[in-house]
């Protein structure tokens, strides 16, 4: 199981393969193109368009062309003149991808990879995973794979050499710091379930719950988890949903019935045309009197606005963060109908709060504006150039930022490097036992960094978490002091 | 006739409508899909393919679908497809559009319009135009174009509803800058020529023609003012290509040849495969004996580059700026093919330099590598706020450059307002007789720009023109000293 990072700062792209599809799926039955159909698809006129396309293409241009390429191009043209950035064809290759991203597993050997220095490096293994079994740790770098080198590739292809059927056997050359010698590893691949929810109970008897996507398994995981914090005696409750992209349509609606009342709207659909059908909560479990707030960034979208939505207006949830992503429409997923392994994700329908309200490209509001410190977002440091007084740029900018994060207050944090930076570099440098230079050579630079994304990572300095951890405190604690 | 502007500062969107397309086109025949072609285009399978995915969405979209749109998607799928940005396609309008711009002329008043203020107004009426006749002025605000509003238009879509056919009549309201009523115009359209071609003699008998696109009867009006600067007894000759996009293929070798003596290589084609086709002199025009200098920059490709390569190396001309832009393929416009109107340009063959250079995503490197100063690059200032010492952005850096560029040399051009800052700000406000505040609010902002963009459109200032000159100059001079 592997937990998936919200906050990560300074461009680490840290990827278990697969990762956040936008979107709200939903298993409708659509209309397959039959002879049920009302579209009369492509006249003669048309086909022979296309087809003179292709031909003089392929007589003329000046390159050789793949046949392939311009059929797989026509289908995307014909998607992509939808102009709706969440209708998609996936070609064989990336319909697996994707299906395996909404399943939340895939058949790997489980470790969570990046690329650091432009090498595959792991993260971490995967709790359980082949890979922990077989013995790969934090930092390995893997060389090859099969005897291929995984040198310049991307992430995305180095990945796809990793994974491979259940059952099947890899073998991957490993570096490993300290070793001088590659390390040979044999591994078996299996099933790899993606850990979609995390929870935690705080001493003050809040529970914390983050669900960082709605795959097809997190609606179980989320029971599970609430119950066990339930069982400990609960007496409020935070679902974290920042960064978290969307998922499955009925897993969301499973999960928000946990605090729905029965018959009450969760969340309504509606058709070109303007049909509407509302999904009703059949009636949420008992003993949910506990008082619920729900974590929300620019970040939540999708399957997360409606599980916000539904929460606050038909479960008497507050929202606390910064206003959500904004997107308001329903995809299905439609395999092999253009092909074998093909899969043709399509938008069929606009999705409505319980009030009838459509978020699109506005997002939902919190009932709490709360925005975590600057130095979250802030952009890492060039470290090959010296940075010094009197320069102005926009890494002084960064390095101004994260000394203020870190207690170093710099007051200017435009960039311009005047004295009093200069003061505060050789304070956080005299407390890093580094050179007191007051420059930041590459050395403070990465100092500097280090110390922000462990400040980032710590529970502790998560401003928005916090607030609603505190809040829920005195909520449940008021009635108790005046009874 | 209209003159095209080359340096255009302060994001100043003056068009012509037409504008310039990066290509050097041919007429060569191609294979249209006959029985001849070797491509046997789309199977059933495919075809199928493309018909399923259009149904798919026509039945379950969840908005309504334009099927012609669908369509044309495909169609620019396919060609999309071939990941080449110089092939495209262009529907009915678009394609009209652009062989107006190849063409060189098109029919409509003749006004050269750009969008201020989000007003159309007139930057100057062509001289000879239906427009000049009829009145119209410089700066002439354009209100309505027979009864419809202009308000909230693009400036393309404003164009093209006063563009129409030759002989039809345009009535356009009018807002003139000091006259309370707007005044009404009725003018009748007729075929207007864009200027492509623009020549003077200096003092001392160095010729320049700038020459902004290679447009169908660009080749004629060179050989107009070429032989005219001849008859005046020109000693040295100045060809500056900066900005100009390219054009005609034909055009361009039929204007090389005046000066590549008979037999030499103008440019090569290379088709799929490899073969090649070399374009040789037909031999050119006697008398051609003065020094040639070609002035390029990043904005001088394809015809541009193919112009330069042939004069460089097969007649001995020397360039002189910076770096062309890098485009060596050749397009062929394949009308109606795809349905009436519409057009397929597309990329058959690359060129090479005689010297069989491929200078694609490379460009050609001039033989003197010469800069405009800063100042014809940079951003407008903000207007919004009043800069002041001791800030830092990149407003005031613009103002830094501004402001050194007219002399007043700040020292610092990295943003931040420093003492030496507001010291030249004084002395700007002073000579143009504003209030001396130090600070640069809306006034002194609007002044700095008006200065800048006179300096830059001010030929003297030209850096790169001006060394051509004085190097041919020069040139001429020396053996008369020595003799």
């Amino acid at each position: 199981m592997i937990k998936k990072r919200t906050a990560i700062l300074l461009v680490i792209v840290a990827m278990i393969i697969g990762g956040g599809a936008v979107l709200a799926l939903t298993n409708y039955p659509i209309f397959a193109s039959s002879g049920a159909s009302a579209s009369t698809g492509l006249n003669t006129t048309e086909i022979n368009k296309l087809n003179a396309a292709v031909k003089l293409i392929e007589d003329n241009y000046y390159k050789d062309v793949d046949h392939e390429k311009l059929v797989t191009g026509a289908i995307n043209g014909i998607v992509g003149a939808l102009e709706d950035p969440y209708s998609a064809y996936m070609a064989a290759e990336q319909a697996s991808e994707f299906n395996e991203s909404i399943e939340g597993s895939f058949t790997g050997i489980g470790a969570e990879v990046e690329l650091k220095n432009e090498k595959v490096t792991v993260v971490s293994p995967i709790k359980g995973s082949p890979a922990e079994k077989a013995g790969i740790q934090a930092k390995d770098v893997l060389l090859s794979v099969d005897g291929k080198s995984l040198a310049g590739l991307d992430l995305q292809t180095a990945v796809s050499k990793i994974r491979g059927p259940k059952g099947s056997k890899v073998t991957v050359m490993v570096q490993r710091p300290g070793t001088p010698d590659p390390i040979k590893f044999e591994i078996k691949r299996d099933d790899i379930e993606l850990e979609t929810v995390n929870a935690h109970m705080e001493k003050s008897k809040i529970g914390v719950i983050e669900v960082t996507q709605f795959s097809a398994n997190t609606g179980e995981r989320f029971k599970q988890e609430l119950t066990k914090l339930e069982k400990q005696g609960m007496e409020g409750l935070v679902i974290d949903l920042r960064n978290n992209p969307g998922g499955l349509l009925n897993v969301v609606v499973d999960m928000a019935e946990q605090f729905v009342p029965k018959g009450s709207i969760i969340v309504q659909e509606e058709t070109r045309g303007g049909a509407r059908q509302a999904f009703r909560s059949e009636g949420r479990a008992k003993g949910k009197d506990y008082p619920v707030t729900v974590l929300i960034n620019g970040g939540s979208a999708s399957a997360s606005e409606i599980m916000a939505g539904a929460l606050k207006e038909s479960a008497g949830a507050k929202l606390l963060g910064e206003n959500s992503f904004g997107k308001g429409t329903v995809q299905t997923s439609i395999p092999d109908s253009l092909g074998k392994g093909t899969l043709l994700k399509l938008t069929i329908a606009k999705w409505l709060t319980p009030d009838a309200e459509w978020i699109h490209e506005k997002g939902i509001k919190p009932d709490e504006k709360v925005s975590q410190p600057d130095y979250f977002k802030v952009a890492p440091i060039d470290k090959e150039k010296t940075l010094k007084y009197n320069m102005n740029n926009e890494n002084v900018k960064s390095a101004q930022i994260m000394l203020s994060g870190l207690g170093y207050e710099t007051k200017r944090k435009d960039g311009y490097f005047d004295a009093e930076t200069k003061k505060q570099v050789q304070a956080f440098q005299k407390a890093q036992k580094l050179t007191v230079s007051g420059m930041i050579e590459a050395k403070t630079a990465a100092a500097l960094e280090a110390a922000t994304l462990k400040q980032i990572t710590d529970p502790t300095h998560d401003t928005q978490l916090n607030k609603a951890i505190e809040e829920l405190k005195q909520e449940t604690l008021a009635p108790a002091s005046n009874s």
